[in-house]
């Protein structure tokens, strides 16, 4: 539970390979079969009379199969870690990865699916063919502005909760570190907040779209191009078209640095692209900056204190590390518990402040957010989740 | 591992809806993940040096994720044991119990994804997009003759087996009987044996298409129409043209009857029709009749022992039960362990040939097949299945 960690790890490069020989999950059954008795409870013929009473009652599915408890961890492998296009069978291992965290952090049953597809109908299509056995869809590594698209015709199509964890996780735990550290400098989410997202992709939409959600008026999204406006021509798709109308309500232009003058939050999730002490100079009094590149932030953390009051980035071997194991555990653990039919932003916010709220009156500049090994996260996400979902009508399971 | 069965458990009616409370299969972890060290080896940013090893190196993909013991229980529903089309969500208890069994018996994790999808070619794309995670697939209740085109296009497009077990895994333990029963009475499977296959669906086609790979030549089908002739429109499918043209070598036609007259062997494949004594009587001497027409034989097997040597349903309740555990274990894990490509005849040949070992010299009339909880069936049925692999260069890996 200590905020310092050890030396960065990667170095334990064969150790690595070792923990992944053979996969990182595996299939466990609930019931031995050892008689023809068994054998006649759980498959044929009693398996009969299971399916016939859901077939007649769909509903059933929730109680008498693996659905309740199951999320499908699903890639391209189009937009994998900082690896890029990698391909399905090479993200794999990231999948299980997520899959192994769902189960050991929160109970939820979770299978990697890598899909050999990249055209965003047919992957909707697959999915959602897929999706019935299933209680939730964790969408994973798809690159924008593709996986946009892919989400949002599951989202209408399904009636269970769909979440690409790449923006929406890391969403919430900006959102959370976010809450601490305003209130450390005596700010406030707020419309008198200034905030700077630098990279517009995925994450940068994501994490805008809550930050505003959650009360931030002044968004100035900035790229390599400089400040997004509406009349820049970063409109590849419709939702950056709608990025650019929301953010930027004073409708300034020109460089970052513009943007940068009087900010008080920067919040980088660009790739490779940097943030310089100069810079950073000119944001307002005790600016807050999150450095999430990956794996070199924006700015080194170090040199970035030397301006800014509170300092956050994606990197283990720092202080607030902003860390999707956060979130996603114990969402899902929530979105089942309820039988959550969609993910929405209210259950997004209450994440956010369940996590914040690990911390609360702790924090400092240092701790302003948990630690995902804090146990007390994934039963507060959870059921802040579980609450928000029952408040907007979207449980079809009441908690009390 | 004695032959006689307790009576019929379906009445156990609240037990089965006991067992399958919450689903039957759950994930395992093979790692716990407890510190920063353990989740930055698991999980970000160690897994990005695999997830890199396998974009350079496909062939990795087998060794560093859980594909090589990974096999997905595939169905659209359409055709559940004797319930019909119910659709993927009913399907899911049964696909779950084959999970189970794949893990329980041979040590093999498999998953089930019911697809909500019914155009052939649509499964075909979805189920080759989500293959790349998998060392097998095994198709399960699907309709004929979808199921045909389905397996067949995967077949082609796929570089891992697929197996349709109502037909194939069906098809492997009728031989694996025919084989003992035959050699009780003195004859041989072979171009001698007259053999007529009721019932001319999915399981049918693939019962007559192996016993034909084995050596009969003189295989007769029948359905309520009568005799199967090339003329006679049976021919939906090319499957089924086919098998009109490569069965009935003696081109007799007309009604049942004409074709059990001397036959030596009669399958039972059918959804309620019906084999009279009457019909049975004027068998050739010895006869031999699987009646496995389910949940009710086309024969009541005490009735049919009056004119049969052998007898054989597919009743649990009953002597010599044709189950399809007997197959679809032993031969995923026999796949899985030489890491084959597809599965072709030679392997559904050693299979049967194996399981009819187990009974060899000890086998009766009422012993021809073994019990499905006899250990020594899955590492005969996997061993053989490897060898045919790797003799017909199926296989990936070398046993020796």
């Amino acid at each position: 539970m200590s905020a310092r960690q050890p030396p960065h790890p990667s170095v334990a490069s064969d150790r690595v390979f070792e923990v992944h020989a053979g996969g990182k999950i595996s299939i466990a059954t609930k019931v031995a079969v050892r008689t023809r008795e068994d054998l006649a409870l759980v498959y044929t013929p009693g398996v009969a009379r299971v399916s016939a009473a859901i077939a007649e009652d769909p509903a059933l599915a929730r109680t008498l199969t693996i659905k309740h408890n199951s999320v499908a961890v699903i890639s391209d492998g189009s937009a994998v870690l900082g690896l890029g296009d990698i391909g399905p069978a090479a993200a794999m291992p990231v999948m299980e990865g997520k899959a192994m965290l769902l189960k050991d952090f929160a109970g939820v049953d979770a299978y990697p699916i890598c899909l050999d597809e990249r055209d965003p109908d047919r992957l909707v299509e697959i999915i959602a063919a897929l999706a019935v056995g299933f209680g939730g869809i964790n969408l994973e590594d798809i690159a924008a502005p593709r996986c946009f698209e892919v989400e949002g015709k599951l989202r209408q199509r399904l009636d269970i909760p769909v979440f690409h964890d790449d923006q929406h996780g890391t969403a919430v735990v900006v959102l959370a570190a976010l809450h601490n550290a305003v209130r450390l400098v005596g700010k406030e989410v707020g419309p008198d907040l200034r905030v700077v997202v630098q990279g517009i992709g995925a994450a940068g939409i994501a994490v805008s779209n809550l930050l505003m959600a959650a009360g931030v008026v002044d968004l100035v999204g900035v790229d390599r191009g400089g400040i997004v406006t509406p009349r820049r021509k970063v409109a590849r798709d419709p939702i950056f078209r709608r990025f650019g109308r929301q953010s930027n309500p004073r409708g300034i232009e020109g460089p970052k640095e513009v943007a940068l003058e009087g900010a008080d939050v920067f919040v980088g999730l660009s790739a490779g692209d940097t943030l310089t002490v100069d810079q950073l100079a000119p944001m307002a009094d005790d600016a807050i900056v999150f450095a999430m590149a990956n794996p070199v932030p924006e700015i080194d953390p170090a040199l970035a204190r030397h301006h800014a009051a509170v300092v956050a980035t994606g990197r283990s071997d720092e202080v607030n590390q902003i860390n999707n194991v956060l979130c996603f555990p114990g969402l899902f653990r929530g979105l089942l518990d309820c039988g959550a039919r969609e993910v929405n932003n209210e259950m997004k916010l209450a994440a956010a402040a369940a996590i914040a709220g690990i911390v609360g009156e702790e924090a400092t500049p240092e701790y302003i957010i948990p630690s995902p090994f804090d146990r007390a996260v994934v039963p507060a996400v959870a059921r802040a989740v579980a609450e928000a979902a029952e408040a907007t009508g979207a449980a079809r399971l009441s908690g009390s």
